[in-house]
């Protein structure tokens, strides 16, 4: 089981957001809704044994984890609007502090990093990192940050994490999350 | 100067589709949309020298080539809609065989896969290639299929391009054309 988590540090945490203008009035939830293609996505194929969590730090409601779990997820399709409409529909329903279904492979619950963190052993994607080429261990779950830097806050919470880079040069999240996936792809393939 | 070339099967060659359903109306153009992003965009920055071809072979004028250019494309943002809204912008004028501007950094041009091929000097991406990694030297120019397979046409017409395969399994066009860039990237700055 691989995991992907990503820090959403704008998006929005009800479903009052409109599928039209996923980057303004989502909070840059277009940036989110492509690490989920990332994550999630082969060529007519899902990945089913990768979950990823979108941790929703914008107002109204913050934060929220919504995640999507890829051995579940039934009516998603690549484009972003079908991941921003799934998570519109999570926004939507009341929350707690359990992850509650709010379509097939799809759960939200009230909380962020620090409850995420007590359940996964994170890596910390950045460019500052040990190149993931010549780790000699990939861990299973990563960390990222959408277009914003990780916040103090974040920056404490994460500092035992071992941090690993993907090569030069700064890129976006979801590309990030394709050459990770590329890594894992080809170490368990035996390729080079 | 590195160039993608996708080539978009059903993708449609009139500006009569809707941004709020680029995979229906627009016939997949979600696919290409999420390609011009891979092909263009660093985080916080623009990859200046990257030209991509989008050839469009849907109804109702096929085939039309869409091109953006990195070098000076201004009024593109990393959404889906942003490139669908451009490439609506370029099938909305009028086409001859040279290629029209349409918006900065944005041309249009009659004509498909044949012409293009005079041009540039392509390598095919497909799961059957070399792998990338162990190629001595890459080439410039990179040739892509949607979610069809190439046709027997193309096959023909790619029949002496090498191939090249970024790794197992089969991924989408977007995530091959970030996997091209990381490896390129690695070679240009000496990672390994």
């Amino acid at each position: 089981m691989t995991s992907f988590a990503i820090i959403g540090h704008l998006a929005h945490t009800d479903g009052a957001f409109t599928l039209n203008d996923l980057p303004g009035s989502g909070g840059r939830m277009d940036i989110l809704c492509r690490c989920v293609n990332a994550s999630l996505f082969l060529s007519h194929d899902m990945r089913r044994d990768v979950d990823c969590y979108l941790v929703l730090c914008g107002e109204p409601a913050p934060p929220k984890t919504v995640r999507f779990s890829g051995n579940a997820v039934r009516s998603l399709s690549p484009d972003e609007r079908s991941a921003g409409a799934l998570i519109k529909k999570a926004l939507d329903i009341p929350t707690g502090s359990e992850f509650r279904e709010a379509a097939p492979g799809v759960s939200v619950r009230k909380g962020g990093l620090p409850q995420l963190m007590t359940e996964h052993v994170f890596a910390v994607l950045d460019e500052r990192g040990t190149d993931i080429r010549t780790a000699g261990i990939i861990p299973d779950a990563f960390l990222l940050s959408d277009h914003l830097n990780f916040t103090d806050d974040e920056e404490l919470q994460t500092k035992q994490c071992p941090r690993y880079s993907v090569g030069p040069p700064c890129i976006h999240a979801d590309h990030t999350i394709t050459i990770v996936h590329n890594e894992l792809d080809r170490r368990r393939c035996g390729w080079k």
